[in-house]
């Protein structure tokens, strides 16, 4: 299998942004990311895009955004994998060079989701399960499916609501460093608290938000990325797997199968399975779509042992200078969620953070040079984890 | 690059099916092609699902068809380019497997159109393009847009309504021996030019129909082939190229520039490039969306030179013992077009046309083993090219 390193990397400033069109908000990312690696559009021999567009009038989004940017005609397709949307992109790119169809491959996510008014975008998220099942017969939207998670964790493990109220806190604390997220300011655990219930025992502030975005990320044989670059990071592992549609299939609800699974892949690629992840990475980035879905990540990629992530939480160790840090970049929480854009955003920081670019009061120390992504679609309908690395 | 082989096909009988469920239909596609190839379930590394479903209330397809079909926790994804959907998941299994990912991958394509009534697929259909521009501001639905192609052509080349409609003849004779396909009687040339206008010059015959099907192809690396079957089909050539989402941008209107890539790109990759495909080739499976796309396709893809293709079409050189034949299972035209299922049934039928397993009267002679399946996203959007060969 040929080597295959991220060479440029681009992302738009994620929030409500109604006034760029998918192509424009799309150019954003992939503008910054060609000039990143500075590659000519030209050399590009792939595109991958991710996009779930269900909230748009624009069904088949690749050529619109490829001649936007002046990227035909190289060949393309839209991926989708719900939520994992942008890692599944990745993938695709991924597979592109290390198979050696192309040198040069470039995947992007991008999603605008403001262009629906909020009730119809949380319909469409509630069709995230099994539509026929769950939405249409039980009526479950997106965070009532987290909801249970939540409770079915808090019932047999003894975590709070406190508890779930403080990553909240840590991701809006590196939030308002970044200058990309969706939200800047910091908020306490009483805001959280305080905040109006969505589904018990999430609050608003327990949730990601509605955001428009785009981010972008270009890939390129070892032969390319020497001449590009003296910081390649190189894709050192992915995994994925992908679950039953219906939720009453899993065997329970207090961990993500498809994670665990994707993650024993991920590692197992990148050669150190069945060490601790705790000895190699230096950051993590996890879809914390919901509070409690960083708690389950925690566990399900082994940052902590099963029924002890939210100790991790409570006893903030996961800030820099903790076990292990995560989401520097402010998460999904505050960061933003423009769902197809979201595991490319992460790649996108893991990246920055390796080659230690970002803003000093959230960089990372890099001492090991490898960082984890980690992007679930649906409720675990499909999990991608990533391995990144400066090592070859 | 490791080498990857077809190694088992399966096709739903095409038509109208509105008894299956999204998962079922592809079940009926996924285990004649698992049974085909004589893998188990739990030996396919990844899925590659494409499916539009913009007429289905089910907007996360892949882990309720893999769930249902049990290949969860396989990694999965779906991906759309438009009516090439099928090839685009090709192209992912096909990377999956080359890149070393896995040894064994599926590519599923599924549609029910059905599902929604006809003046809605239409309209969606019509999105095809670039909704704002050509469909919002303009009306275009997709026959009028291959309704350009056809006066373009006519008035330049001189070809008529008869031959286009000798297209459809053809397709349909050989529909009638194909069990899967969805029309299986012949008509006359009175038939097609007496049938009602669609959008001049083209009439309900020269168009392919409203279709409900799946297909899917399990691919595998060389070790892994050689212990399943004495008959594997190589995978020697994919080409794909975008084109601009809107159709004001092309050069011109009498030939699709990105099949002309794509072709090139697959014919390059194959090593035959630039001798006449037609030494090659003993079979070609193209997009007739519309009779007059299956004549570009003769000229794009180098089967005939510019402007005389329809002269393929009238002195019947496309039939079994002409210059080539073409789309011996009946077409999109005649066999059905179930979007997302069509480039992957253009595999089955490639695949089962090189082993000689197809009836009598339609099975090409396999001289020189190589056949060619030409899949076009919307109006050129997309465009995958791949080449098969009993050669490794």
């Amino acid at each position: 299998m040929r080597k295959v390193a991220v060479v440029g990397v681009g992302q738009s400033k994620f929030g409500r942004d109604t006034k760029h069109t998918l192509p424009e908000l799309s150019w954003i990312a992939i503008r910054e990311a060609l000039e990143d690696a500075g590659v000519e559009k030209k050399d590009v021999g792939f595109v991958a895009l991710a996009n779930l567009g269900v909230w748009s009038s624009e069904f088949f989004p690749a050529p619109l955004v490829l001649e936007y940017a002046g990227l035909t005609p190289s060949g393309s397709m839209r991926v989708e994998a719900a939520c994992a949307s942008g890692s599944a992109a990745l993938r695709v790119a991924y597979q592109a060079v290390a198979s050696g169809m192309t040198d040069v491959a470039l995947a992007v996510g991008v999603e605008r989701m403001n262009e629906s008014e909020t009730p119809k975008v949380v319909e469409l998220l509630g069709r995230g399960g099994s539509y026929f099942w769950e939405f249409e017969q039980f009526g479950l939207t997106f965070p009532g499916y987290y909801a249970l998670y939540a409770t079915a964790y808090m019932q047999e493990y003894g975590a709070t609501e406190e508890d779930l109220a403080k990553i909240a806190v840590k991701n809006h604390y590196y939030g308002s460093m970044n200058p990309k997220a969706q939200f800047q300011k910091r908020i306490k655990v009483e805001d959280v608290l305080s905040s109006k219930y969505v589904a018990w025992p999430l609050k608003i502030f327990d949730c990601s938000p509605i955001t428009d975005g785009a981010a972008a990320v270009v890939l390129a044989s070892e032969n390319v990325a020497a001449k590009l670059t003296d910081t390649p990071v190189w894709i050192r592992g992915i995994g994925a797997a992908t679950g039953p549609g219906n939720i009453t299939r899993r065997s329970d609800l207090l961990s993500i199968e498809t994670v665990r699974t994707a993650a024993e892949q991920a590692y197992r690629m990148a050669g150190i399975w069945p060490e601790s992840p705790l000895k190699h990475l230096d950051l993590a980035l996890v879809h914390d779509c919901f509070t409690i879905a960083e708690i389950l990540a925690y566990e399900d990629l082994g940052l902590a042992e099963r029924g002890t992530g939210y100790m991790l939480a409570r006893e903030e160790q996961t800030y820099i200078g903790g076990v292990i840090p995560v989401n520097l970049d402010g998460g999904l929480k505050a960061k933003g969620h423009p769902i197809a854009a979201t595991g490319l955003s992460m790649i996108y920081e893991a990246t920055r953070q390796l080659q230690q670019r970002v803003e000093k009061d959230r960089q990372a120390p890099i001492k090991k040079g490898w960082a984890l992504t980690h992007n679930v679609g649906g409720t675990g309908h499909f999990a991608y984890v990533t391995l990144l690395s400066l090592e070859r």
